[in-house]
């Protein structure tokens, strides 16, 4: 190992030392004392808010100097509204009811026990994120809420915004009287923090990676950290010969357009072949029309001449753009045996008023998500009620779906008998 | 990679291919076809019992050529009343309520979605355990009620008897109509069998290793898939100032002396300063006088001349033995510092009727079970109500303490709609 990264490591190896001294503080903080941290922080971004624009008009020039595209640019931005809104979503985590401590199950036993399982933090958390500085607050704000300690590391390009942001997460901690290392920010750009975040298993208790492909397949691989993430999001939306046709049409072309770049864009369209001719043509109408390029098989090349035909390559592609496959199937067991064969277990959705089919898509699939006329962006956490999340995770392990600060907890058993011993 | 090597690589991936198809159809399999297979396999191995004892036979044999341990080959050896209980216990299990399909919560959301997150299996669980005939029952059962497929690789000293126990699930699952390969044994006993299964992350969901801490600790430091397991269970007991005398003397003995060899068995007992030489006193006598060793520091040497001086080794030792580590501390904050310091995060009791001082030491600790005024020894699944436990775990990913049906499954959302798409 040459010298800088010993030093890396020796840097990387005293933050999860402090990380870890403050997550055994955080765990035991009350409700009141983390909210306060919360509101605090979120007081301190709307006073810091000329010096977060000013360290991002800073990241924004080195963007535009590395060339980065329009849309990173973008998402690297930050104005007067995108700051209120990061400050609003930490006063929205703060309201949240807090996790620690909720007694999830409870129960007596034949012995005289009395058993409750109540949640705890996780302990340490790390995030890796990309260029949108925005992810500090939020995951910074979760972790805090769930009584983990976390190590955050954004990528480069928005190095001092989520400086300037990370400040305000301290100034909210140190003024609820919270140890200041429980938010703690990578302070170097160099990859082999990364590298050494990934293989950190004595400090770190889970890696949340947010970003591209890239990001998040490089982690999946080299962690030796347990990882919460997704690597894609290959939605699929099956079109059943039961479907309604208002609420089809509606919901196909949400679920294709409203945004395109999330992990919840519809990238295929399964149609049961019934109906292909009739609604499933109206459909892929309605989605060329809009813009949308189909990429099509036979089935659905014939619904319209200006169909794509679709390559091998199309099935199972994550286009996070204006594109969508479509296939003409057999029927919902034909539709969950396409997803089975070529999703991402992320989020499916059925279009069908019959309840029987709908039971059968969702018993036969097991995607963190599986919808029945609803669009697939719904898949977020703000979406499902739990004020933000800090990802999604596909994998079967402890989190799934949007993760948010229930997710971000584990749990303990606390027994209680009255000098109970055990035959 | 050698021949052999190769050819068990080949034989293990064909396994879990298998074992994942079979997976897929047991997800869905009814509660009522899970149990009627669980009830068979049981009926099996009360037929089966001549055969079984022949099997066990010649494993006992073996493993006295072997020069197995008088213990080692108590833990071997099949009766007919181990068949019994093998066989109650499948019928234990068939009893209990199915956890797949289960509504874990439901909620609506003010854009018309109607929210279910429901349980659904893993997947395939890889079981490593070592002599104990009897698991290859108990974990074919779990998994198979949990919906997952299993694949069971014995200790080769118990490869016969484990052989005839599993035809017996076999023809149960036949007998139901489920796959065969829903419940696979390893027909190898050669290591590299193992090694294999830790690295078939494509195949195994999680592995629960069942044995020593030599396999423990092999499994935990090799695997690529995830592990449900503790290293060890160095139980602590902490005789706080204000314990009640009767229960103390009853729970300390018990938690030390009622199964030694067991994970919950209490290995270390901390003494509050201010009745070491009252209750404290009386209590060392009385695991003296029950046949423990006591190594104790200075302030317990002081209090019975027959103590074993301690060495620092004694502090985070498992003795799984009539030995007991003691020491005198300064109260309950010493004495959960204690336990952060040597503990395992497996059990830790403590022995007071203040109300305070308990939520204070269940707070302060993040164990997987915290106990008052009751005997570590129930740290069990039996005990905790879980109809059966594969293992008990300490890490604090998905599964923690006694590990029962109901942890070995994820969780998916449904989400209802009625043509609702997102704004």
């Amino acid at each position: 190992m040459d010298h800088r990264a010993d030093d890396i490591a020796a840097t990387m190896h005293e933050i999860g030392r402090r990380a870890r001294d403050a997550a055994a503080e955080l765990a035991f903080a009350s409700s009141a004392t983390k909210a306060a941290a919360l509101e605090a922080a979120a007081d301190a971004l709307i006073r810091a808010t000329p010096e977060i624009i000013e360290a991002n008009a800073r990241d924004m020039e080195y963007g535009r100097d590395k060339g980065l595209s329009p849309a990173m640019l973008d998402r690297l931005m930050l104005d007067e509204a995108r700051i209120r809104a990061m400050a609003d979503g930490l006063r929205a985590v703060a309201a949240q009811p807090d996790p620690v401590g909720a007694v999830i199950a409870e129960w007596d036993m034949p012995s005289g026990l009395h058993i409750r399982r109540v949640r705890t933090p996780l302990g340490v958390v790390g995030v890796i994120y990309e260029s949108r500085p925005n992810v500090t607050a939020d995951a910074g704000g979760l972790c805090l809420k769930s009584g983990n300690a976390a190590i955050l590391r954004g990528g480069s390009e928005s190095f001092h915004s989520s400086g300037a942001i990370h400040a305000c997460l301290v100034e909210g901690l140190v003024a609820a009287g919270l140890p200041a290392d429980a938010i703690q920010r990578v302070p170097t750009r160099d990859r082999a923090a990364v590298a050494e975040m990934l293989r950190m298993t004595g400090f770190i208790d889970v890696i949340v990676p947010r970003g591209g492909k890239g990001l998040v397949g490089l982690v999946q691989s080299e962690a030796r950290v347990p990882v919460f993430a997704h690597l894609e999001g290959i939605c699929h939306v099956y079109l059943d010969r039961e479907a309604d046709r208002d609420k089809a049409l509606r919901v196909v072309v949400n679920a294709k357009t409203r945004r395109t770049g999330i992990c919840g864009a519809a990238e295929c369209l399964l149609i049961d072949r019934p109906v292909a001719g009739t609604l499933g043509r109206e459909i892929v109408a309605a989605l060329i029309d809009a813009g949308v390029r189909v990429h099509g098989d036979e089935g659905v090349q014939a619904l319209d001449d200006r169909v794509i035909p679709a390559t091998d390559a199309d099935w199972g592609r994550e286009y996070l753009d204006m594109d969508i496959a479509a296939r003409v199937v057999d029927g919902v067991d034909a539709a969950t045996g396409h997803v089975r064969q070529f999703g991402s277990s992320h989020t499916e959705a059925i279009l069908t008023e019959n309840d029987e089919t709908a039971a059968r898509f969702f018993a036969r699939l097991d995607s963190a998500i599986l919808m029945r006329n609803a669009s697939t962006q719904f898949a977020d956490g703000g979406e499902f009620g739990m004020g933000a999340e800090i990802g999604i995770a596909t994998g079967k392990m402890h989190a799934r779906g949007p993760v948010g600060a229930e997710q971000l907890t584990s749990f303990k058993y606390l027994v209680e008998g009255d000098g109970t011993i055990r035959p």
